[in-house]
């Protein structure tokens, strides 16, 4: 971290913190409110949506807390440069901690909202989350060595897993996206590039100091960097899951959509969304030959 | 405790109860949240978990607080080491308190999630948290004292109600497991292993001094392994006793199942679980003549 931040680099982190806090709180307590607006088969997803931000504001808080205590201002009567505390470095382990908890759970709300067959999201979840797990174990070493190195061997090792993860999301997941209806296939697509567009911030953040980059400028454009794939990777990605789990909810049940939606609106819903979630005896037995 | 922490050590005591935190907090939100995922009758053990879960993060919110003024930087301009402050030494005394309240409560979450006929709980209660607590109660006197000889006696004596709750979990509760359905005994099977294998984490940190490793990586050491055996032993503990719940509540009931899982989801489990937790007439007639 830098030794001294102006005045406008204190106030770009001050703010970006403080608003990552607020994304991530309310967008908790919105999932948590709106639990009844989907069918229950669809709350699993949502709760881990609400407690994946839950925890990320918890860190946010922290992490903003650590902020403050690691810089004072030496303005005498005005604005002025703010120097870094003796002692009180910015606790960058906070990330690492909410990615260890969350990241694992990014991967266990995406499974359960597909509701596939018990034996698939079993064998999904017993890859991705170890591997997600390795992935940034692997990459703490690496964030708090001081050695370019070091941080270049870890990041490294820490891609295997990312990659490995990308291969079950995009190859073998593809598979069965085919049993979900097809008002949602679009979404769920959607969602995947958003996986894949936010975790690519993390190791662009992550390999900075290795361009050369570890000025002032550089640690603001990390912390940059890492607040808004947060927002998009918790936030925005659990409010897409919402919006997954309302249209199977609608397409599994027309009654809960005739309450849930506008005369209008429900028509659309029936007009445009084969129910295939709710397979015919015909395409259940050809999957059971599988 | 040590006289002084080098700044990677004080780092990985303070992210690691930052983690505790969280872990806790947010698997006791869980939980209270999900309530309604599981069937009336076993929201008790729900409830009870995740009441332990909230107690353990109240603790160590205080722990945290506790290590954060029990040591301060002596470092000038940078980073360097932490000296023990005079007179604000860790409270390890959290830990017993928190133990004392919540392993009664982890035994209590574990019986009531078998829903047993009530004079086996009664039965198996009544034993199980007298000496749970005298457990705790006789491992503290040996943790507080620096005579190596009293610790080596405490910890032997605590021994003997731990050993006995073994005999009745390993024992004595195996005769009630063919009452469970059998989607759910591997799991139970599982759960009983993850409380063996964590709480036998805390018999090896308390005896650390006696291996004459008490400076200042032993210390960090113990900390570590409370604080991932806590995890363990409480927050997963409580999501298997949410996961036996959810899995109870399905084969008990049909159309439970039906609104809480997806068609192919419900299918499988009507499939795969012969619902054994509704005895026939014949077996409630053999049970009784037992």
């Amino acid at each position: 971290m830098p030794d001294s931040l102006t005045q406008s680099q204190y106030d770009t982190v001050y703010n970006i913190f403080s608003l990552v806090i607020a994304a991530q709180l309310f967008a908790s307590i919105f999932m948590l409110v709106s639990l009844t607006r989907v069918l229950p088969r669809y709350r699993q997803a949502m709760t881990v949506a609400a407690i994946v931000c839950g925890i990320a504001a918890y860190h946010y808080f922290r992490i903003f807390d650590s902020f403050k205590a690691a810089f004072v201002t030496d303005a005498v009567g005005g604005r002025g440069d703010y120097l870094q505390v003796a002692g009180a470095g910015f606790n960058e382990g906070y990330r690492y901690v909410d990615w260890l908890l969350t990241v694992p759970l990014l991967l266990l709300e995406l499974i359960a909202v597909l509701a596939l067959a018990r034996r698939v999201q079993t064998s999904l979840l017993t890859r991705l989350i170890p591997a997600s797990a390795l992935m940034i174990a692997l990459g703490y070493p690496g964030e708090i060595t001081g050695d370019n190195g070091l941080r270049g061997l870890f990041g490294l090792l820490s891609t295997i897993p990312f990659a490995y993860i990308l291969y079950v999301l995009f190859v073998e997941l593809t598979r069965s996206l085919d049993r979900q209806p097809a008002s949602v296939r679009r979404t769920i697509s959607q969602l995947r590039l958003l996986l894949l567009l936010t975790w690519g911030v993390y190791p662009i953040a992550y390999l900075l100091p290795l361009l050369g980059l570890d000025g002032a400028d550089a640690w603001v454009g990390k912390q940059l960097g890492y607040s808004i794939a947060d927002i998009l990777a918790k936030a925005l990605y659990g409010l897409i899951i919402y919006r997954i789990a309302r249209m199977k909810s609608f397409a599994d049940d027309d009654s809960f959509a005739a309450r849930e939606l506008s005369v209008d609106e429900a028509r659309e819903v029936r007009a445009g969304a084969p129910r295939s979630s709710v397979p015919s005896p015909k395409s259940a037995r050809a999957r059971d030959a599988e």
